[in-house]
């Protein structure tokens, strides 16, 4: 049970953590800070604030937990701001979907807190964003990734993983640097590909024509298209280096391919999609991918 | 209303045709051919076939309307197979995925008979195959493209566009050529980098963390990669040509992505993302892609 929660960025992923805290009866009082008085005014509406906070120093030093849920290019300066009014209980996390990034911004900028600040990222779809968004149970057997420091606490640790465990997430620990090689590979990388289609396709003279024939598969394919594009500019910045491994590797994979292509080696795309088929269809089968 | 359709190839394509025009009682007789006893078996239980074939010449020679929809593999064989029986009333058709190839195959094999060849593409989900997958309203509000021959008699293309009118598809007409450009980009370019990507994960050491780890954008991106190795292996190879040319295009915008994060360049990413986000909204705001 967290006595005091204070929150950085009252949208879907602010927002469902405290909606989901306060219907478990594990936290005592919400406190948000967000970028315009509109979407403090409506996380208050929705019930994910109990209040506003106006002096960050006040709020910050009786909070048992800060979380960081800004766009991630705003971690460092809200980590800069919050660590000189941290009290002797308080412990920081964070939200962000890269993670050496926020590592190293805290190496920065906590100084001697290192202890207090748990790096974390919460794999939850954010197709659409804001506190309108915000579900009490967005993270119900979703997953929760902690990236500790080897200067974090045991108890900083516990208390966070404690929390998400309330929201009813799955919390597992790697390094940041296993965190962002693995989602480059499976949610940054496919983001760009989705993104670089559609922009492709959207710049044609045929634009209308092309469009006007895409049906389910291109639907699926480019959901993730739609997503923010501030939001996946600053992953792909923070995350440039496995992300330009990944996209190095990809391009391999389809020079391969498009040898294949240009011999009518009919056995190699075969057995490249038949694999990809039997591994897309064992993981869908374990209930995977939410 | 047509007094007898025979059906080569009884699985969700042509099963989904005999029961949609049963269904609106325009269609006297269905006759199927398939390539196992099995699956004429089953065709016969689900009410998709009046009978099994075993004479192609004698159920032709007395059709309206013969609707090839085989894997795109099997078209010219089937071609050759049922030009000698051709009735003066049978037009044929077909279904596969790709155009250029079926046209250059009846011109090969259809001779003195293209007035009654009308090539066809209905756009229809295939992620599952088979007569057990077949659905009377698969092609309810589903496009329908027609590329006739510049030798193809008027009222040929008026039977099979009202044939798939009455299955409540939308039908329309392009060349070919036109044909296999559009789908190499909205279709078969997709499958093929998604296929990739799972591909490419699949056969790493690590697989089990990577896919322990992808979410719900991942499973929207790979859905496709679930679909049918030797279809779409057939898909690729004969539409071969517009795919590299669409390949190497993407490859091009990988290209100018990769430098963009090799430079840090935020506004080219943002840019990029914002295009394809707004043409992604655009496109499912039309209720487009089914």
């Amino acid at each position: 049970m967290l006595g005091k929660l204070v929150v950085f960025g009252v949208g879907l992923i602010g927002g469902s953590f405290a909606l989901a805290l306060k219907a478990a009866g594990e936290v005592g009082e919400v406190v948000g800070f967000g970028r315009t008085l509109g979407s403090l005014n409506q996380a208050l509406q929705l019930g994910i604030l109990d209040r506003a906070g106006f002096n960050v120093g006040q709020e910050v030093s009786s909070a048992d937990l800060v979380l960081i849920a800004t766009p991630v290019g705003k971690t460092a300066e809200i980590l800069a701001r919050v660590v000189p009014f941290l009290g002797p209980q308080t412990v920081v996390t964070d939200a962000g979907s890269t993670k050496q990034d926020v590592v190293a911004a805290a190496r920065a900028h906590f100084g001697g807190c290192l202890g207090r600040f748990v790096p974390g990222h919460p794999i939850a779809g954010a197709e659409n964003s804001g506190a309108l968004a915000a579900r009490v149970d967005l993270y119900r057997r979703k997953q929760v990734v902690l990236t500790p420091l080897a200067e974090t606490d045991a108890a900083s640790i516990a208390r966070v993983r404690d929390a998400w465990e309330r929201c009813g997430a799955r919390v597992s620990e790697m390094t940041a640097a296993e965190h962002d090689g693995v989602f480059a590979a499976v949610s940054h990388l496919p983001h760009l590909l989705s993104f670089a289609l559609v922009d492709d396709l959207a710049r044609r003279e045929n634009r209308d024509l092309l469009f006007a024939f895409a049906a389910s598969g291109f639907r699926d394919f480019t959901r993730i298209a739609a997503s923010h594009p501030e939001m996946w500019r600053d992953i792909c910045l923070a995350n440039r280096d496995a992300l330009i491994e990944e996209l190095d590797r990809y391009r391999g994979q389809l020079d391969v391919l498009r040898e294949a292509l240009v011999r009518s080696d009919g056995e190699r795309l075969a057995a490249t999609f038949a694999s990809a088929r039997t591994a897309r269809r064992e993981w869908a089968e374990k209930g995977a991918g939410g």
